[in-house]
């Protein structure tokens, strides 16, 4: 019995090892190369270690930090969709839900489910964790893109409108830290030209 | 005074970034490239997660997940030094607690101790917390090793006695786990060939 459920959860493990070769649009501090999916949730992990005191309503860090780990597990079959391909989002709600069937999957029954769970509150964004996760998963790329010197936004044509609908709900999970993150890095590669801020955007 | 704690927060964020570059001597699963430090901390943390139940005795999760992720981060400054690694080993603390003291100093002042204080934990190896997270950092690339074929420990021509020193105290976070470890993940590898057990080992 305990054989085969340590099977499992070894199986899983080897499974999402995987995440390490899913690569991101956001390029490293020093521009040097792309940061992967398993880096990326590494770094919110330890963001939300040390930023959990400015969320709006208090959280269990525990859970964010959990969610965090596990949200782009779903990528390993489903690839990463870049925030702003609007082609690939599409579809992408539907190729992550049997993603997460398969790759949940592979746990005992008890701990899929309780993963599972916590990727579906991920999704949903209506708790006070699930919305301090997403202050997370938006704000670690701005801080990398302002690092980079903007290079992402440069490369994709990035216009401050498309920021700024994909950052409508950033601030509901922290108000301090969409605020700081708006200032210091996005702002700043609006003034340098990095960030398109001509007349209208026509890519949505 | 917020935007002064927030700075320093940030400043941390942006230098941990350079654990993506630390290279590790464990390849992926699939053997393609050895991993980085922060994915193999990434690792760990859901591993904890999922694993804490065969804890010897009852842990911390959040408390062991927050020492595994950042337990590394010395490495920034004093390099990976390889598990069999004689030599490196002998400046290895030293050139730790000069790192230690840069990296956290970047954090305002309450939280640079409590990171420290939870890398020292770490170190000691005396806790519940840091004997489960020495067993993690001890079976995360045993098994990797396993799913690559043993390549590394091939490569390094590790012998057994070496596997077995290093692992004394890994039952000390585990006994399930490490007995799981041995069985499945180095037993197989000295059969087929990949671990030496010839004779005595040289090499200590």
């Amino acid at each position: 019995m305990e054989q085969s459920r340590l099977n499992q959860q070894f199986a899983f493990f080897r499974e999402i090892d995987k995440e390490k070769k899913i690569g991101r649009q956001t390029y490293l501090s020093d521009a040097s190369r792309k940061e992967n999916d398993a880096e990326h949730a590494w770094h919110m992990a330890i963001m939300t270690l040390l930023l959990s005191e400015y969320a709006n309503q208090e959280i269990d860090v525990l859970k964010t930090m959990s969610m965090l780990l596990i949200h782009d597990l779903v990528e390993i079959d489903a690839g990463d969709t870049y925030a702003y391909d609007e082609e690939g989002k599409k579809t992408q709600r539907e190729r992550e839900m049997a993603a997460a069937e398969r790759i949940f999957g592979l746990l005992p029954d008890d701990q899929g489910k309780k993963m599972r769970a916590l990727w579906e509150e991920f999704e949903a964004c209506e708790t006070a964790e699930a919305k301090f996760a997403r202050t997370m998963d938006n704000i670690q790329p701005q801080m990398l893109n302002d690092a980079s010197d903007g290079l992402a936004w440069v490369e994709h044509g990035v216009h401050i409108s498309q920021i700024m609908k994909r950052n409508e709900h950033t601030g509901e999970g922290s108000e301090i830290l969409w605020d700081y993150a708006y200032h210091n890095f996005v702002e700043p590669h609006m003034q340098a030209g990095h960030i398109r801020t001509d007349g209208e955007d026509v890519s949505n």
